[in-house]
């Protein structure tokens, strides 16, 4: 298959290398020449250029640019191509995705793959990257099933777990488990750096150990990627936030009250509840 | 030097493999007979009892017994002892017990090694646990000079980085880094898991990586151990949640009003200030 591989990040240069290994042929878009032969260099596509209009003879294109640039960046893409290609994103919110692109190109999916590693970057892409990892997808309703089916087989090619879902389903659920933490996280790291005591500030910051790392870890990371999260979920973020304030007031008020009995409770729930979401090797 | 230890788990059996190890003779008291078998078969200690009648001749004790029974362990201790016996403790706060024991034993110093493993137990004891590791003291303006040199003297030997401070500081500085944690991922595990809608519930079950499972893993910890905490450090907890409260409701005051570029310069200063208290390796 003639594959459209637009954005060559750590996503896009994993994906292109997969997709080659089976067989496809690859082309690759970036605003960037250099981005363009180190990708080529490193065997992530078959050939790449800076211009959308390279992707015309395409059957399929992944678009794998940040979040921000895809509606803009299909919006164009769409002046190139005939009706019958398909295109998916990979962006990690798809509300407001979906619903942008729907209206203008029918043989549209919404995609996102939950896979990562902590560096980014065409020279970050690796082989694999997506094995045993979750691929969600969100046809609608009006969504021709040639096109998931077509994205489907591809995707399955990649040795995902796939899940299909509503795109407000999969922007609430990834609210909770991804942009949720980071906000959690960041408030934490917040409240804790404005102790105003100098001395129990310099305290905690020398004592702090495994616990604290772990709890802060997500909200001292990287403060554009909260923001856009943020941004573009913002709606499904907000539930969650005040959901989570309705929880920690619920343990506040079980501490003020010193109800340790069930706070016990409470607390013996959130250990049973956490391997449901966290399968720990 | 003579050294009592009592309360052979984790901690107390891995002191007792280091002062042995530094030439100290050391008497162990523990609750249950096979602990005292299981402490000397594995060189924890160099002889063992269930009473704390064996420690009449002992210089120093550490009492190492869960935060719930140091108080009550060192009232019956102190029946036996000749009032030149220095005592010191290992529990994780410091206030109460060091307000309780102070009026009935002069020579007392609060202590508290942070060191730790994910095992409990003596057969959890190992070597060098405390190399490296903070050990907070909490001597107060009536505990002898000669009582804190001396213990002092026996955590040099650990190769522990010793800090001074108030018992108040001491509770206040690791309720943030160590308490403020656990009931903020608690609070995040349990909002999480009372999603309503069952498919949402699901997906974010299944989606849930790196990001939840660090962020949730205090908050599903030991129950009775998170109960304890917040039970006997309860004051400076609770100052730590309704600082908390007030940063986690500045985030979701800039999200509710899209105020995106103050929230990305929130995140910013939380990845500023994170490093100083996590020095990843």
């Amino acid at each position: 298959m003639n594959i459209g591989i637009i954005g060559l990040g750590l996503i896009g240069g994993s994906l292109g290398l997969d997709l080659r290994s089976h067989g496809h042929h690859v082309i690759g878009v970036s605003r960037r020449q250099s981005t363009c032969e180190t990708a080529m260099k490193r065997g992530c596509v078959d050939c790449a250029s800076t211009h959308l209009s390279s992707l015309t003879t395409v059957e399929v294109v992944f678009v794998c640019t940040p979040l921000g640039l895809i509606i803009p960046t299909v919006t164009e893409l769409i002046t190139f191509l005939p009706k019958t290609t398909v295109i998916t994103d990979v962006g990690s919110v798809k509300t407001p995705i979906v619903q942008a692109i729907t209206p203008h190109w029918q043989n549209f999916i919404g995609g996102h793959p939950m896979a990562g590693t902590a560096e980014t970057g065409i020279d970050a892409a690796i082989p694999a990257l997506f094995v045993n990892r979750p691929y969600v997808l969100t046809p609608t309703s009006t969504t021709p099933e040639s096109a998931t089916a077509t994205v489907v087989g591809i995707i399955q090619q990649l040795k995902s777990h796939i899940y299909y879902c509503q795109p407000q389903e999969h922007d609430q659920a990834v609210s909770w488990i991804s942009h949720l933490p980071v906000m959690v996280s960041a408030a934490l790291i917040s409240a804790c750096s404005q102790e105003r005591d100098r001395h129990i500030l310099n305290l905690a910051q020398n004592l702090a150990s495994t616990g604290f790392r772990d709890t802060s870890r997500v909200g001292g990371g990287n403060p554009e990627l909260g923001r856009m999260m943020a941004e573009h979920n913002h709606e499904a973020l907000l539930n969650s936030l005040h959901q989570y304030r309705h929880h920690l007031d619920e343990l506040i008020n079980l501490i003020d009250t010193k109800n340790w009995q069930k706070l016990q409770q409470k607390l013996q729930s959130t250990q049973q509840e956490r391997p449901h979401f966290v399968k720990e090797k």
